[in-house]
């Protein structure tokens, strides 16, 4: 009889995971069966604001695979609308609810694939049974955002709670439809992911675009007339609203795995080791927005729910559930977002993240361009690095730019990755052409700073 | 008295060395001549094709720093239109030759820095009086090609010679002045700069331009009327022009070098130290395209003229000039370059380099998109990588794309200069968001292709 797999949740984690298990082994050896809850599968919840905006027409472009590909192509038994709702460890088993059928049921498992995402984080104000109020987590939040939008009345004024890549990019996308949109934000910055310094470039250009911008507020409530939400209550007044988007920030979806005794680690996410094992857990196996990871730089556990990392996460977990063997080596914390057609890019440590891993350091900051000067469309880009002292490791990096900026975070990363110091960092061969940098590249420009900058 | 520093050669490599001394060595300390034979010092020699296209409109956009800011804000006495026709290694004096006044004098000097960069290869059949034969490697030259250019009557038809970056930036260049270009390349396709799998997506974009490419073909001679170039003669049939590019690639400029016997190299650049001394000559330094460098991949010599080395090895030799200490690392052959929209990015070694380095490998090609594949935007990237067999080393790697594809390149040059695996790749954390990239980077997809090819 074949080992059966299966996979709680069919996005990025889950499904790469599937995937690269069936690559390995064959339907004879191995059944695989994954239940998502949701109406979709492996799709790109990063892109939801795009489709929000207009920018991407279909909701099916976000959808990489459908579970029919996944059934027809890789021999994955994939069942949506299927939420798993209890672990049982001992009989190995999981229990699932069929959310159309309402019935209930329970499935045998040899290995148990985790892969359950992240759930929105919701402050007491926000539990409202009022409608208009919307996480912007996976597809179904998305569609259910895009159906209040397109319902009558049409809604005229939104507010974005909280600043994070989320908040910002809703924010913008939501102005883009020609909303009137408000973006309260508790701290001194939305996109604290930067240093502040960094942030207001962000902000300014937000600014720019429309958006009003309330910092240092702090949501204390809500209000509904007729069933939906029409106001926000904050420390600092009320402000009408027909929809509020909560941009707070994301949680692991972990419930399920903390009742059924899984190990949680001091981020909330589940404890795997390098091979994406849950510690401890034989036969157990878990990826993604869930999981708690190793910050290569701070050398501290962290949560990042990025598609990027489900996807490899997923990947790493589906070879060694296959037979093959493959680690996931942690993160150092890159990311990269447009803005109001601003770019920023980030890498490594902040300077708050710094301090509290305990890290000496410098930061610099440098002006450039995009281009040679004299190209057309050269753009500025600000660059900062974050140097340890006295070694000089490259301990992070921001960029912010206003084209052709975001990306070039790589080229830090990769040099992060390799704990490179400023100095060696002064002398890499770097690209070269007017139509693509000035002769010295804004990255080199800014560890010759760096390097100023230790020796003083 | 102070000591006296000739530097022969007023641009990149020989001005940032002059400008690093500088910072470290007061007036008083340490006089700084430059002579140099043209107009003009410190520009972008890679500027010049798009001041000819005319997406650049002003000459003096391309120079950074004019004499005068050499002179006052540098204390750099820089004397134009003086060549330097003599090194005298005992009596440490140079013979200059004044081109405006038609003098000749003798410079003492304590201190040079040989930085006389490059000219352009002429073979026998391009040595000709007539007029209307240009290479692009100075401003003047760059000058002269404008004036024939604007002159009466305005020319028709180019032919550009040699299909390298100069050869393709200039064809472009003439098409978007909107004469008839034929570029003659004696190889199997231009860009040899490229494996030929991903030239020939260049070649196509040229043609789509309206390039007439002639490949496989030898220029045997040039013919003249009135004095004027008017044919160029080649083993398949004659083609008439109003000019002529050499796009032959460059020498080092070491004819006074060898003279006065510096040592050259196997490639014919002058042989320098790890600080840019040149070796075994006390007191003389050399730096930019008239130096051979070592490429740390094939840990061969090389001669890489590109402003960014020069600039690099420019400073180095300043820093150690003024009493510092700095050494240049070598090179590992990044580049890119734009053509007709098409961008083209490469770094370490070409298959043919790799085979005649030695070294055993595997090639990967991958097609992917620079952005989310349903954002708005995304265009088609190719991306080869070069990896050593069995240990899984990257060697080389190079990128072809309609945008936002070369300066990726950097990426790759990075994990390159730190000699990552492309198993180590895979890992690489890299910046994620559906405006700037796929959940999977084009990088990391070629890197997971490489190490299944290197597991077969």
């Amino acid at each position: 009889m074949a080992e059966r797999l299966i996979v709680i949740g069919g996005d990025a984690a889950g499904m790469s995971a599937a995937a690269q298990a069936r690559r390995r082994r064959g339907t004879d050896d191995l059944e695989i069966v994954a239940f998502e809850r949701g109406h979709f599968t492996s799709y790109s919840a990063c892109g939801i604001p795009y489709w929000i905006s207009g920018l991407v027409t279909d909701r099916e472009q976000l959808v990489t695979r459908s579970p029919r590909t996944h059934r027809e192509d890789f021999g994955i038994d994939v069942r949506l609308r299927h939420e798993v709702v209890g672990i049982d460890l001992v009989r190995r088993e999981v229990v699932v609810h069929d959310l159309s059928g309402g019935v209930e049921v329970r499935e045998r498992f040899d290995t148990l694939m985790y892969a359950a995402g992240a759930v929105p984080k919701k402050p007491a104000w926000a539990r409202t049974d009022a409608a208009g109020v919307f996480g912007v987590q996976t597809l179904d939040d998305g569609s259910a955002l895009r159906g209040w939008l397109d319902a009558d009345p049409q809604p005229r004024r939104a507010v974005v709670v909280g600043g994070g890549y989320i908040g910002v990019e809703m924010a913008e996308a939501l102005v883009r439809r020609g909303l009137s949109v408000t973006l309260i934000e508790r701290g001194e910055q939305p996109m604290s992911t930067v240093d502040p310094d960094m942030a207001r470039l962000v902000t300014a250009a937000m600014r720019g675009l429309g958006v009003d911008i309330r910092t240092g507020v702090q949501v204390t409530s809500l209000s509904e007339r007729d069933g939906r939400v029409c106001e926000v209550v904050t420390d600092h007044g009320s402000i009408p609203t027909d929809l509020v988007i909560l941009g707070l920030g994301v949680s692991p979806n972990t419930e399920l795995a903390a009742a059924a005794g899984l190990p949680l680690g001091p981020t909330g996410g589940i404890r795997v080791d390098r091979r994406m094992r849950v510690s401890g857990v034989p036969g157990v196996w878990a990826a993604g927005d869930c999981v708690e990871t190793l910050h290569k730089v701070s050398g501290l556990p962290v949560h990042v729910p990025l598609g990027t990392h489900a996807n490899k996460q997923g990947r790493v977990a589906g070879i060694n559930i296959g037979g093959g063997y493959a680690t996931f080596g942690g993160v150092i914390g890159t990311a990269v977002v447009k803005v109001c057609d601003l770019e920023v890019g980030r890498t490594g440590l902040r300077e708050r993240e710094a301090r509290m891993a305990g890290f000496e350091f410098v930061s610099v900051i440098v002006e450039s361009t995009s281009r040679a000067g004299y190209y057309p469309g050269a753009r500025q880009m600000t660059v900062k690095l974050i140097a340890e002292r006295p070694s000089g490791r490259l301990l992070g990096a921001q960029i912010v730019g206003w084209s052709e900026a975001a990306k070039r975070i790589d080229t830090l990363a990769v040099a992060l990755w390799n704990e490179m110091t400023v100095d060696d960092m002064t002398a890499l061969d770097l690209g070269y052409a007017p139509p693509y940098a000035p002769v010295w590249d804004p990255v080199l420009v800014a560890a010759r700073k760096a390097v100023d900058a230790l020796a003083r």
